[in-house]
C-alpha cells in the first residue's frame, strides 16, 4: 500500500502532524496546490484563488507554531470558502464573515473562493464534477464540495437555503452537514433567507465535519437566529461509541416515485443491511405541503434580499431567478406568515419520533446520482423539508449509482443534536465498511 | 391621618403584612371585594368576577401561610387579568396562561377577568375612567388600568400591541408597565401580533410594578421570542439609589403639535423642574415613519391571528376591525419583510444615546387626558415607537391636565433595562414628590 500523499490527508490527520512538526503548513498547502494544479482544469472549483497568499499565510502559521504559542484546531489546515462568504482579503473590499474569523481563529489558512451558482440559487456556474467532468456537481455550493472531492482542500463551507450543500455533497461523493438553523452564524455572508439559510460544512470523513463544525458554530450576536447556549463539544461526542447501536427511522417519504431506480436499489440495500435497526415510517401528511411553504418564504425573502439587484439591473438576472423575485413580490405577507407557522406541527412530530423512537431518520439526500450536463444543478426536493424544519442533516457517500457515479445517503438528526447525528452518521459508515 | 383602608394598600405592603401574619388573605380580599361592590357599578371593570371563588382562593392561601409552608412574593394578594389571558378555572375552557402559572406559583389569588376593547384592538368596552365615568379608561387593557386605579386590585396584568397599556395607565392615573419585548411569556394570551404583543402591567406604585415584573418575567419555551438569559432582580435594582442622579434625555417626537396645550405645559415644567438632568434631544428621521410600519405589520400579523373570526363570522367584527384585516391581506411579504427591519437603524441609534447619554427617555405618554365619551380610547401614537422598538417604557401619573384628570410622563429604557428603568422612574417620582 503506497503512502498517503499529503493532500489526500483527512483534515484531522493533517492537523495533528503539523501540531507534531512533522509536517508543515507549507508543505501541505503545496501539495494542495499541487493537486489543484493537477485537477482544477477540469473540475473548475474556485473563482478565486492567490497560490502566493496561500502560502504566505501557511508560513506565518508555521512561524507561529514554531514559536511555541497556542494553536487552535485547525492550525495550517486548508479551507475553501463558498464565494458568497465575505473576506478582508478577497475579491471582496469586505470584512471577513463570522466562519472566516472563527476559522482564523482556530488557524486555518484560507485557500480562496470556491464557485457558487447565480447568488446561491439554482442557475449553474462554470464547475464540473471531479468523477466525471460530463456531470453536474450540484449546487449551489457547486465548487465547495468540488473541491473537497477532488483532493484540492480537506474541508470547505458552503450553505443551504433549499439543497445546496446536502445536494452537492452527495453528487460528488464527500461527507456534507447542514448543522441545526442558527448554530453556524451566517454573518457576513450573502442572504438570501433568514428563515432557510445555513452554513454548510464539506469534508471527505465524518470526524472531520466534526472537527470543522467544533470550530465554526456557537453565538454570534451579529446573527438574531444563533443561540446563546452551545451544545458541543461536537468532536468528542461524534467519535464516542454510541453505547447502543442506534435505531433508523427509514423516510421513503411522499416522492419516493421520483427516485431513479438504481438509487432506490441502493438504499434498499442499506435498509436491508441494518435489518433490526431500521423501521420504515411514514408521515399522515404535512411534509409534501412544506416545498411549497419552503418557496413562498424563500422566495418573499429573497426578493427583499435582492431588493437592489432587481431595482438596478434586473436584466443581469437569470430568467428563473427574475421568476421568483416577481413570484416573491406577489406572496401576501398573511400567507407568508402562514408558510413560516406550517412547520410547526410537523416539527413537534419529529420532536417526538427522536425522542422515542430513532436516532436519526435514514431518507433520500437526492433523486439519484448527479445528473449529466452543467445546466441543472439538480433537484433539492429531497432536502427541502430538513432546511425548513432546521433539523440537522448530513449526506453520507455510501453508496453509488449504476453509472458509477457516487450517491448519498441522508441522515437527520433533532434540532440541537449535530454532535450525536456525527456520531450516529460515523457509526453507519463503519458498519458498511466505510 | 386616617389609617389605610386594607383596599388601599399596596401589594407591597398587603403582601409583607399577610407574611407577617398581621392581615389575612381573606380580609384583604374581601376589603378588595367591598371596594368592587361599592365602585363596580360606576366604573365597569369586570368582565368575570365570583367573589366566593375569589375568597376560597384567600382561604387555601392563608392555610397554606399558617401550615408554615414557604410562600411565594404575592402569597394571598388580589390580581386582575385582562380577559385576553386564559386561566383554567374561569370563563375559557382553556389552560393557564405562562403569566397565571407564574401568579399562582407565586402564591397571587386570581381575582377575575377585566374588560378588555374588542380583540384588544381599538373598539370600547364598558368600562369607564374612575377619575371621570364620563371619560374613556383608555384601551385595550380598559378594565385592568380602572382596576387598580379604583381601588378595587393592588394589581393587574394587561397587553399592549400599540399602546394599550401605556395610555390606559396615563389616563387612568396608575403606573403602567410596557417591558422589554420578550421579557414576560406571552403564551396562553391571545395574539394580535407576535411582533408586537407584549404582556402589560398595572400597580399604585413603583415598587409593585417591580414586584409584579419580578414574578411573571422569565423565558417560556412555550414563548420563542422569550430570552434564556434573565436580567434580574427587578425588585431589588428598582429599590436601589441610583449612584448618580439620572440624566433624561427629553423627546417630544414629530408628533408634538398634537399633543394638547395643557399637557405641554405639564410636560414643560416637569423638564423645568429636572433642569440639569435633561437635555431635550431629536433623531433626524425615521422615527415617525415607524408608525406606518407598525401598521404593516401589525395589520398583516392580525390578519393571520384574526383568521378563524374572518372567515367564520365576518359581520360580527367592528367595521374599524374589518377594515384592518383587509388591510393585513393586502400587505405583500415584502412589504411586510421590509417593515421588520425597519426598526433596525433606529435601534441603533437608541442603543447609543443609552450607552452614551442618557439613563431613560422622557417624552408623552399620551396626546392628553382621557377624552371625553366612551367611543375611543384614545391616540395611541406616542407608544407605537417603543412597541415597535420593543423598549421598555413606563408610564408615571406625575400630570395632571387643566380638567383634573390624570396626565402620565412616559419613560422609556433600553432593552433589558427594565430593572433600571424603573429605579430611574422611583427616583423621578421622588424627586417631584410623590
Amino acid at each position: 500500500m503506497e503512502p498517503k500523499q499529503l493532500w489526500e490527508l483527512s483534515a484531522t490527520e493533517a492537523a495533528g502532524l503539523i501540531r507534531a512538526g512533522r509536517v508543515s503548513s507549507v508543505e501541505l498547502v503545496e501539495a494542495c496546490l499541487g493537486r489543484i494544479r493537477e485537477t482544477e482544469p477540469q473540475v473548475e472549483a474556485w473563482i478565486y484563488l492567490d497560490p502566493e497568499y496561500a502560502l504566505v499565510q501557511a508560513k506565518v502559521s508555521d512561524e507561529w507554531r514554531q514559536s511555541g504559542r497556542a494553536i487552535g484546531g485547525l492550525h495550517g489546515v486548508p479551507v475553501g470558502l463558498k464565494d458568497i462568504i465575505d473576506t478582508g482579503d478577497m475579491r471582496t473590499p469586505s470584512r471577513d464573515a463570522a466562519v472566516v474569523e472563527r476559522l482564523r481563529a482556530a488557524g486555518a489558512v484560507i485557500m480562496g473562493k470556491t464557485v457558487t451558482t447565480e447568488f446561491a440559487t439554482r442557475t449553474a456556474g462554470k464547475t464540473r464534477n471531479p468523477h466525471n467532468p460530463a456531470h453536474t456537481p450540484g449546487g449551489s455550493s457547486s465548487g465547495s464540495a468540488a473541491a473537497v472531492a477532488a483532493g484540492m482542500v480537506p474541508l470547505s463551507l458552503g450553505s443551504q437555503t433549499g439543497g445546496s450543500t446536502i445536494r452537492p455533497g452527495s453528487y460528488c461523493g464527500v461527507y456534507a452537514l447542514k448543522p441545526t438553523h442558527g448554530l453556524v452564524s451566517r454573518h457576513g455572508m450573502f442572504q438570501l433567507s433568514r428563515s432557510l439559510d445555513h452554513v454548510g460544512l464539506f469534508a471527505r470523513t465524518v470526524e472531520d465535519l466534526a472537527l470543522l463544525l467544533e470550530e465554526v458554530a456557537g453565538y454570534d450576536e451579529r446573527d438574531p437566529d444563533t443561540h446563546p447556549r452551545g451544545r458541543g463539544p461536537y468532536r468528542t461526542v461524534a467519535m464516542e461509541e454510541p453505547p447502543i447501536e442506534p435505531r433508523f427511522g427509514f423516510f421513503r417519504s411522499g416522492r419516493w416515485s421520483r427516485v431513479a431506480e438504481d438509487a432506490q436499489a441502493a438504499l434498499g440495500e442499506l435498509v436491508e443491511h441494518l435489518g433490526g435497526r431500521v423501521e420504515e415510517f411514514e408521515l399522515s401528511a404535512g411534509a409534501d405541503e412544506l416545498a411549497e411553504w419552503h418557496r413562498v418564504i424563500m422566495d418573499a425573502e429573497l426578493a427583499v434580499n435582492l431588493g437592489r439587484e432587481w431595482e438596478t439591473g434586473r436584466d443581469r438576472l437569470s430568467a428563473p431567478l427574475r421568476a421568483r423575485i416577481e413570484h416573491g413580490h406577489a406572496v401576501r405577507a398573511p400567507e407568508y406568515l402562514t408558510a413560516r407557522a406550517a412547520a410547526g406541527p410537523l416539527m413537534a412530530t419529529f420532536t417526538e419520533l427522536f425522542e422515542q423512537r430513532y436516532d436519526a431518520i435514514l431518507t433520500p439526500a437526492v433523486d439519484g446520482t448527479a445528473p449529466a450536463g452543467l445546466e441543472s444543478t439538480g433537484e433539492p426536493t429531497f432536502c427541502t423539508l430538513w432546511t425548513m424544519l432546521g433539523l440537522p442533516s448530513v449526506s453520507l457517500p455510501l453508496l453509488q449509482g449504476a453509472n458509477g457515479l457516487p450517491l448519498g445517503v441522508q441522515l437527520v438528526g433533532p434540532r440541537h443534536g449535530d454532535g450525536r447525528l456525527l456520531r450516529t452518521a460515523r457509526w453507519l459508515a463503519e458498519s458498511v465498511g466505510v
